[in-house]
């Protein structure tokens, strides 16, 4: 094999009808196949099917001795705090347990911010002409949805193997309608690169324009390593710490959840940040319900006791996830790297694994895929207003299919990502 | 026993003194004890135990065949939506299950029409120089704290026998700044009043200056009787029907949950509403989170499969409620009724009691309660602001205190409501 770039026409026009031949087989053989979402398969929800029989009969008093079927108990419970608190680094009393989604709780802290302003005496930000967020990408399309829907402008910084470019957020945050930034800081969502510690700290230390400038620091892969090595996992520096040491303490929101840890749509989540930020939110929410669901909390809290419980749990997650990965990169090293088409990141840990196509045939790829019955997230789904101004970025999550069908599917997306930059060459 | 009103000043300084010393004694029992929230008590919550059972091996399919354990099903449970369509007297269609609080729903609702306004097209509140709700009094207390936090002037409306003042609110709605409107339609929180079928109409019909105009309906007791005979049970019109006929179909958001069905602090929600105001929530929410959680939702839908279901389970948490607050109600007749010192509702379902004090000792009374270890909610807090202009409102939730403490503090109220008007007589 040759790279593609060496072929001649004559070369490319023959390649192009071989592999037309080869994407009409996989049209023939009636694929459903859906890799677009980042949802553990089956094994893995299997995996913690044992919490459910954690809270059964004379079984539902917290550690404090709340009843967790009743009302109280707003700051969730002490078991929970001290958890999430383990996994983010940080004391428990900057913990502030919620419900089902973490995704619920920052679009809530951006809610506040927007309504009340993210602390007394700071301007709402619905009363000011513009709001803009610094936003990583490739990134996480829900985060980039919820900043649309909230009429913020969206900055893109590229994201690079340390984490987004440093110095252009540092020129970012001049603008005091800069007033804040999202992102998911470890095995990222779909870069799956691990913020270094010299990206951390100049989060941290950078001087911002706006005085009420926050970091929603997404950290939901932060104990989702697919290697059990030390020298084999990332390491995420601690943003809380790196920002008290500036006296920037109310700068980071922190989230994380055990979705991806026991399951995806029934686990529960957290908030930790600095006491003023957490008081402010604790305020608005303390009339926006009496308490989240303390049962759930519960069922977590015995199953997952302390951070080494939660480590012995991921190494079975990653037992499932591990060999997917590697199947994935194994074929894009065979059938890809020679051809030298594409480029991608060995992430070690996380959902996602990011293809990054050649530069105008991502939405290609795409599409034909999905017309042979394969769904991948849309191409551009990972910038701000869906749109890649390469067309390169591709997310491929191989958590969810069973190893079969991943299989069938990386022998599709070769064929697709060739067919397309044979396409690209010819046209 | 004579009326209070009847007594000589001599007669009520011995009174008084008597009342004192009776009162000396309950502070010397070193009473703790709290009548304050409307919480199910310890045996209310054991007669949903078996629900936790019904998700486990093998279990945890919807019956659309979804894994609950997993993302996905963003519009809730097929049969959740069609048990809260019964509850709520409308079409599943127009249902939208959610997480564990409704009032978290309600809270939700509100922030949207705050921040992108309740339907495409309308100013979002936010923008709007004031915003003013009509809020019927008694209420509750937490509506009135959600309402104060977004900063919507709430007007007091004073609710009789068959709901609220219809024509004071008829004049209210002729002002444009006035959006809306939020109350607990049935066994009203705490008037225990359900609103009659002309209120309901009426509501309906009204003609408001505001366009987009919405009516928080929180029908948090739709199946809440104490008594199993029709005759002694409050029926509340469908309002939405009624807004459809006047072609207002738009005007009301439904809410309830099973907070006080099931568990307080580990129920299911819904909201209901029409087509349009279900998809601008949806529009928004779908981005908020992936979805709530199923596996909460699976375990009411198979514990409770229906309307008949929970009816027979409601006539359970009624054989609980019911002697309660015919032992409040019955002391209330005993000791206070022959002074004319108070008035109060026999509510038939619900969970509180309103008890409506001579003006100007609500407070006091709450005072006394306090101080002799006795917590009730606070007085003036079922009005905006904490100001009930006649400190005559006292909300008694006898739920949550097991019988014999009911007891206890049924011993002190009608002293401790005695000796405030006598000390007030006097002063």
């Amino acid at each position: 094999m040759k790279k593609l770039s060496e072929y001649t026409k004559a070369e490319l026009i023959q390649r192009k009808e071989e592999l037309q031949a080869a994407y009409c087989e996989f049209q023939n053989r009636n694929l459903h196949l859906d890799l677009s979402r980042g949802k553990p398969e089956k094994r893995q929800l299997e995996l913690s099917m044992p919490m459910l029989d954690l809270v059964g009969k004379d079984e539902w008093y917290s550690e404090e001795g709340l009843d967790c079927r009743n009302y109280g108990g707003f700051e969730g419970l002490a078991e929970v705090r001290r958890l999430f608190g383990e996994l983010l680094g940080v004391p428990e009393e900057l913990v502030f347990p919620g419900g089902n989604s973490s995704l619920s709780m920052i679009h809530d802290a951006i809610s506040r911010a927007f309504l009340f302003g993210p602390l007394p005496g700071f301007t709402p930000w619905s009363k000011l002409p513009e709001v803009k967020f610094i936003c990583p990408v490739p990134g996480y399309d829900w985060h980039f949805h919820t900043c649309e829907d909230f009429g913020i402008e969206m900055l893109s910084v590229e994201t690079g193997e340390n984490g987004p470019d440093m110095d252009q957020i540092e020129e970012l945050v001049k603008d005091p309608s800069v007033k804040g930034m999202i992102c998911v800081p470890m095995y990222g969502n779909p870069s799956g690169v691990t913020y270094s510690d010299e990206v951390v700290e100049r989060l941290a230390a950078m001087k911002t324009a706006a005085p009420d400038f926050r970091i929603i620091w997404d950290n939901a892969y932060c104990v989702h390593h697919l290697y059990e090595e030390e020298e084999k996992r990332d390491h995420l520096a601690n943003i809380y710490e790196a920002c008290r040491k500036y006296g920037h303490e109310d700068r980071v929101l922190m989230f994380t959840s055990t979705s991806k840890i026991t399951f995806a749509g029934a686990g529960i989540c957290a908030m930790a940040c600095s006491p003023a930020n957490r008081k402010e939110a604790m305020r608005v929410i303390f009339y926006q319900l009496v308490c989240y669901d303390k049962m759930n909390q519960l069922r977590h809290a015995r199953f997952l006791p302390d951070k080494n419980a939660v480590e012995l749990h991921m190494r079975k997650q990653a037992a499932i996830l591990r060999p997917k990965f590697e199947r994935v990169e194994n074929i894009l090293e065979e059938k890809i790297r020679p051809l030298e088409i594409g480029e991608w990141h060995n992430p070690r840990g996380g959902y996602f694994i990011c293809y990054y196509a050649m530069p105008g045939t991502a939405k290609r790829i795409v599409q034909l895929c999905r017309e042979a019955g394969v769904t991948l997230t849309p191409a551009g789904a990972a910038y701000p207003y869906d749109v890649d101004p390469k067309d390169s970025a591709i997310r491929i999550a191989p958590s969810y299919a069973p190893m079969e069908e991943l299989n069938q599917v990386m022998e599709l997306f070769p064929v697709a990502a060739e067919l397309a930059a044979v396409e690209r060459m010819l046209s």
